[in-house]
């Protein structure tokens, strides 16, 4: 069966705007019959449904048709180097279920997927969902990840991880499609997804225990030739401090302004503070020094967003991760220097913001991303045969 | 007439390999009646011819297709400060006749641009092809650009061309579609043209009298919000200097490392330098003040160069203008300094090359970028009634 324009039907309604055969044959630039036929493939999938009535131009009113995102279920992980959070969603990318406990990334890969496997199945039984229905599953990693084939690369916080197939062993437990990519490029998504849906230009920069930042460009996450792209903890940044790295050069971001790098300041200066979630701690209970540092913190990596924002004009930067929550200092820093810095051409229309969505960020983006995979297009119509016979019901 | 899947089937041929109907009905995903109309609709433009034979699987063998590069021309002109190359090409961006003179782009926008009229008409009627041939006309300017519209946003060096609506100018004359970029971006493109066809992530800087970039991402040059992605020469550097840009900030690359910031340099040493020219030609001669200073700007865009590594994580670094062709001085520096700063990740395939495209890059890469629209699918199938109608001879 002729599928060709199916996916371009699907991805047209995925607005939520229900719409008349009509409307679709001159979205697609397919002719009525051919229209007709992809309706009825796409209906069969249940990813399409038909909904009430278009506003009647004479006679009897047209049929108009709707995404369904309850047609499957996604399951999203969010994998932090201490923390798994879950969460089941539509395929709008909304969170019909969220749960979050502590695991160690450091028991490696086959325990912590084994652990999301399992807590996966047993939120999926939590909203009466099969795991049958899923679409796919999304996971972000707190490293660096080959994008196309799932796979984490060196990644330093998370022995036993390196190469190891993520894909194949979530794949295989699930038979559905698996999409794995870093966590700050997850969180990116996410946000996007909760507030700036409109917006094709886009900067996340994370700033926790490290620093790191997510790049939309056009609409899409950017990951460079080996997804590497937005790594911005190890730009140089210059500063008196001498700080040595854990990747080994002098001078670089995460090395003197992260979070992990102001408790060692705090310390330093006699204030016990052992994390980032200490250093927070201490600017919500309104510590003038702490305060202090995480302003010029946010002065020093406005310094290398300064750099970005001239780079790629975006048109939206969000400051996100545990210290942009600790209040307005981070940020203050940042815009600081950013709207010092940069021309006006690249500031004129720029937003700098903190992150809105929250604790659900990760799993909303890693969502989002199976969505925007599984759902695209040529996908849709290869997949179509699967999805009907899957949706059989 | 349903001529949906046209222009994939040309997009797929213009890698120049020839195919055969089934080839085409594979590529496309369109049943082999849709493909012959779709041949038809495009064989009527010239746009693709049939070829010599395929190897047979016994009896007749089956006719072949072709992107035909020669159906129509483009006109290409890059702009400069003081000099405009105009170039006639083929539909893959092959110069067949090109032509250098120097006009003063501070004469303002009608002046330049009917000179652009009136010798690309010339240069038509060289090569012996008529005005209806012309596929588009691409242009470079040396400022920014809105690229959806073609129109230049306060370019500081183009009295009188700030809004002045360019493609309304030259489309008029000459009856076809008209592409405008800044030349940066264009360069880029030529230069990803000429040299590194398959790599999808490049950077292009420019060191001429000032300095600028051009980011091709995942294939596509990025312009991000306004136009202004790219712009490298107000990234804020930390160094001994005071000097103050011509933007009113002080620190700026452009300020400390272009080749107006080098021949001031030397002016303050006792060495007579009035422009990169100057410059260039007293590192061909051999003086080592010049040398050095042109290093040690090298290692200046370098530090920016790096952050741009760790944001982008390009395959291929390309260095070009009049500064980088004045010999291994600047590339030297360039490198020296990114090969230290960035993570192995990001610099372990990565190349940092000089450009090899030369006086051409600029038409070659406006003529890219014309055939890339003109020839885009959707574009090909809106455009296909014109395009036979015009090829009707």
């Amino acid at each position: 069966m002729n599928v060709t324009g199916a996916g371009a039907i699907l991805q047209a309604l995925r607005d939520r705007r229900p719409r008349t055969r009509s409307e679709l044959a001159e979205l697609s630039g397919l002719g009525r019959a051919a229209v007709a036929q992809r309706l009825d493939a796409l209906l069969a999938t249940a990813l399409l449904a038909p909904v009430g009535e278009a506003a009647s131009t004479g006679g009897r009113p047209p049929t108009r048709f709707a995404f369904n995102p309850d047609a499957r279920v996604v399951l999203a992980a969010d994998v932090g180097a201490t923390h798994v959070r879950l969460a089941v969603t539509d395929l709008s990318a909304r969170v019909l279920a969220s749960d979050g406990v502590d695991v160690d990334i450091g028991r490696g890969p086959t325990h912590v997927l084994a652990w999301i496997v399992d807590h996966g199945r047993a939120l999926l039984d939590r909203v009466g969902r099969r795991q049958d229905e899923l679409a796919g599953v999304g996971i972000g990693l707190p490293g660096p990840v080959e994008f196309a084939t799932g796979r984490p690369v060196n990644p330093p916080i998370m022995p036993g991880w390196h190469d190891f197939d993520v894909v194949a062993f979530v794949g295989s437990r699930f038979g559905c499609p698996v999409v794995v990519d870093n966590d700050v490029n997850v969180m990116a998504l996410g946000e996007r997804h909760a507030a700036f849906r409109d917006v094709d230009h886009l900067l996340f920069v994370k700033v926790a225990t490290g620093i790191g930042s997510g790049i939309v460009i056009d609409g899409q996450v950017r990951r460079g030739a080996q997804g590497a792209a937005g790594d911005m903890g190890h730009v140089h940044v210059p500063h008196e401090s001498d700080a040595v790295c854990r990747c080994g050069n002098v001078g670089c971001l995460d090395a003197v302004a992260s979070g992990a790098a102001i408790a060692a300041q705090l310390a330093e200066r006699g204030v016990p503070a052992r994390a980032r979630r200490d250093v927070a701690d201490l600017v919500r209970a309104g510590s003038t020094l702490a305060d202090q540092l995480v302003r010029a913190a946010g002065r020093t990596i406005g310094e290398v967003v300064a750099t970005a924002v001239s780079l790629l004009n975006p048109s939206v930067m969000v400051i996100g991760g545990s210290l942009a929550r600790a209040g307005e200092s981070l940020l203050a820093g940042v815009r600081e220097v950013v709207y010092q810095r940069s021309l006006p051409l690249a500031t004129a229309k720029l937003d700098i913001v903190a992150a809105a969505a929250g604790d659900q960020t990760g799993v909303v983006g890693a969502a989002a991303l199976v969505c925007d995979t599984v759902l695209a297009p040529e996908r849709v119509e290869a997949d179509l045969s699967r999805l009907t016979v899957a949706a059989g019901r």
